[in-house]
């Protein structure tokens, strides 16, 4: 999430007249974050600070600075990303799609409103146009306003933020797009998100504005051994009732304390090698990936035992 | 502590654009203060926002806003004062040694960086000079820079501030006071404050330069049930070895999770009755107190069973 | 790691071999028992085991071996009494009340399950009979068979315990009480208490169970300087509104990380000085109380000037 | 509440009567397990019950039965195998050697005393001695004792364990093995383990006790993203200076809260396709793997990008 433009002194590890001091752990440790992973598992990060905090008409919204993580923003008391691990989230969210497809022009994001998809997708030289659709219009203020690290392509001429629901903005519109990734939370049982993860969904609103050739990639929620089965697994085959060709891929993300889990899915093949991404990555993306590879995308797409088979 | 005048906009209940939302409380709660009472014993206030951080040659220093105890000063990880009981500790320090002298105009403060005991001294109208002396020059900066309830005190012309070893300090002054008040940490072995516990001291150093019917006090640590016997009980009785009236008394702080104590100490007998102070606190102090009067003396001074008999 | 076939020793400090080892504590300070006294603050014990667990139709129920409490008994994730200090809770709920009547031959117990108010009337020579009445037959059997320092006055032929609504209970019942004591949860609203804490209750249902010369005492709830607002007042207040004399008083309670109160009530005046109150204390009461003396009920009945007020 | 005379029925889900009750979750949350990860890092799970605690010359020991991990095993603070993933633990440490071993039969371990590592061993029908040589006879009695699920391991006529440091045994023994598998703490500097880690006991201690053809498997700590760089690399780079091939892989260990590493080094090549070990696994191994197979392993042993350069 980068440098936070402007500051209160917080944790810039210099006193009140700046002097420095050594032991200045002590109460530092005192204050911390606590967040419930599940009724009987917390994680816990020690606080430098919290920079910002705020709501919206949806969500509670809050930027911390962490010991262990950096910068981590929350939304409604969930690690929404953290400053040290999100690129492994995020270039796992668009790469590989964006990759596989022969040549990515336009891009339609639902939700992602914090600008971290959005940054790797401008990344691509072959991105033209890239749409993100968010219905919270104070998130993605928030992000704007205090992610440093997204500050730049959220002034890329390339991108519309549009503030809407994601999918009455699929239905309504004209356009096709090459890739459609959807970043939204999880589809809990009458959460807000849980109708953009049917089959019908897909189905009716999703696959026809894809232009031929193109490709959908979700985030897919947990995919650790114990984890998948909350809703990777019922993702992954949903999508299969939709498209041919459907690829189920997961990472570890440290600061969220599981593996995580991402499907993409189209009607054509998804055929190419470890060394073919690798010199797609060369010619198309802009900067170096930290995390993705030829060879780490095909460790990510092998699932393990108890995972694939269920 | 009262208010904060320079402020980062966190804790005002704002969004980011201003709209306030009702369920605010969520991910508030994620983010925690966490004290170790004892090694085996923590007390955890949830935050709304760590205000600010600084650190001195000796100590570190952190203003938090707490939510159940309001703005809380906690020095190297363990908590001195919070908003909203800190009257209980500094009138319980300062009024009754100076109602019970008969005319307090001079007032020597070992310590008291905060500001808070010179502020409840500044209330005397007999009060003429009060001089605080405390070792760490950031800890009073930092507290007249963001502590508003104590703002007009430190701008009072009848205070003093001097930024010495209280014991140093007295040794080599030439002046004697009607009331000496020691706001020190407690006197933990090996610890800084040790020394200005000890009968050497209180016979050597304090009582000489205490004015003829003067009188001393000083807070004596925690004096719960159980653990009055860590220093309450032995401060006590050295103040014993060297004054001729000794009155030890206690009141329960809940920031503090204990029963607090504090020992009044003078050549000259202690007699006012509760009816007595009462019409003291309302000749002598200006505006009311909140904790302090006759009746709540006269419980707090007289100790249970079980801390009396140690 | 599979089932566990045969168990225990757990606490017991000794190793597999019975080999002792100096850093114990290390794992140890990994367990924790926490509550959380109000939604923002809460109070965190290290565990040395977790003795017993169990549950009725009304209510969960465990006895935690706790590192600076001793055993402690917690109801619905409550802490309802623990080992090292539950005296000041039960002498202050029983001996003021048996000690202001003249002879106090017959008492009855409103809930009190755990047994330790029984306990303490039954060191009362002048007792001939006391009546348990609590609704929760789990809870008495869980203690009955746990609790060893109440085994004795489980088994005292002098005790009767009935399991039922102590409403109903007084109200079908003929008999009639030297002292009534109150030894039920706080009234909630919509809690199962609360009806118990109404003037209604206390008129008609309490008052004429009295003896003449009767006196009734209820636990009354938190009554320190913050939390005193929340049951403590209004009790002391609907009992003014029944009884011609009452009395409020309080003590700080370590393990509650509060001051507790109580609530003394009669038609007979309370007269007693605090050397009349020690006389009878030697006279009538078997051992020797660790909390209660004449000076402690002294200080305890001399409310703080805020929770005077209120 | 004074001592409990006797006792148990912890955990097994019955109230006191054996009556269920529907709420049960209340109390039980209040009781957790607090792991610190790193410093600014913890880890927490809800707790059913503490089942055993003991201590040895060497270290604290306890088996917790936590909510979301099952039975835990914890040694010194630190989690060392949770009931509910052990075995990606231990089927990742033992069956990727001994499938590669054209024929294993005698295997060394090196610690192992919970008896895991054994208990897989033990499956492969080729395996005719397995050697468990543990420092700590306490920890290995203690295991033998309460964790049911290694028990027949334990009385496997072909598993000798032997109480002293593994170093000192390898070197007195005049035996070779097929395979030696390291499943020792991590090498902290200053630490019991540190010098079973480094290249002069790789190439002086254990290689000369291979067999030819024989393989060394070891532990190798943490392989997240961030976390490899603690010592998963570094054992990785000092095994290539000693054996001439070397495969480092790793999985995500819920439990853990981290991905882990070992690494496996022979002199003779490993040369095995994913459906060769799943053809050895189905001929050689008793049961069915719950982690491993071919297409796991192949996963696991293409390491994401920042830890493959590192």
């Amino acid at each position: 999430m980068g440098e936070i433009s402007c500051s209160n002194g917080i944790g810039n590890g210099n006193g009140v007249n700046g002097k420095t001091h050594s032991s200045l752990n002590g109460y530092r440790k005192s204050c911390w974050y606590e967040e419930e992973i599940e009724e009987n598992l917390r994680w816990c990060f020690a606080l430098n600070s919290i920079l910002h905090t705020g709501a919206s008409r949806y969500q509670d919204i809050a930027l911390l600075d962490t010991k262990p993580f950096g910068k981590a923003l929350i939304i409604d008391g969930k690690l929404q990303s953290a400053e040290v691990d999100e690129f492994i989230y995020h270039e796992s969210l668009v790469h590989p799609a964006l990759l596989h497809h022969s040549s990515p022009k336009t891009v339609f994001i639902m939700g992602g409103g914090e600008g971290s998809t959005a940054r790797e997708i401008l990344r691509h030289k072959t991105a033209v146009k890239v749409v993100m659709c968010d219905i919270d219009e104070e998130v993605v203020d928030f992000c704007k306003a205090y992610l440093v690290v997204n500050r730049e392509a959220f002034c890329d001429p390339r991108l519309e933020v549009i503030i809407n629901d994601a999918r009455a903005e699929l239905e309504i519109g004209k356009e096709c797009y090459d890739v459609i990734i959807g970043d939204l939370a999880d589809p809990i049982e009458g959460g807000p998100c849980y109708k953009l993860y049917t089959k019908a969904f897909y189905e009716h609103t999703v696959k026809p504005k894809l232009n031929r050739g193109g490709i959908f990639v979700t985030q897919a929620g947990p995919a650790g051994i114990f984890s998948h089965t909350e809703v990777f697994s019922c993702i992954c085959n949903t999508l299969k009732q939709v498209f041919k060709y459907v690829v189920p891929y997961s990472a570890h993300i440290p600061s969220f304390a599981d593996t995580w889990g991402w499907v993409m899915a189209s009607d054509s093949p998804f055929t190419l090698s470890a060394d073919e991404l690798d010199s797609r990555i060369k010619q198309r993306i802009k900067g170096e990936n930290r995390y993705l590879d030829g060879k780490t995308f095909s460790s990510a797409s092998t699932l393990s035992k108890a995972v694939r088979k269920s």
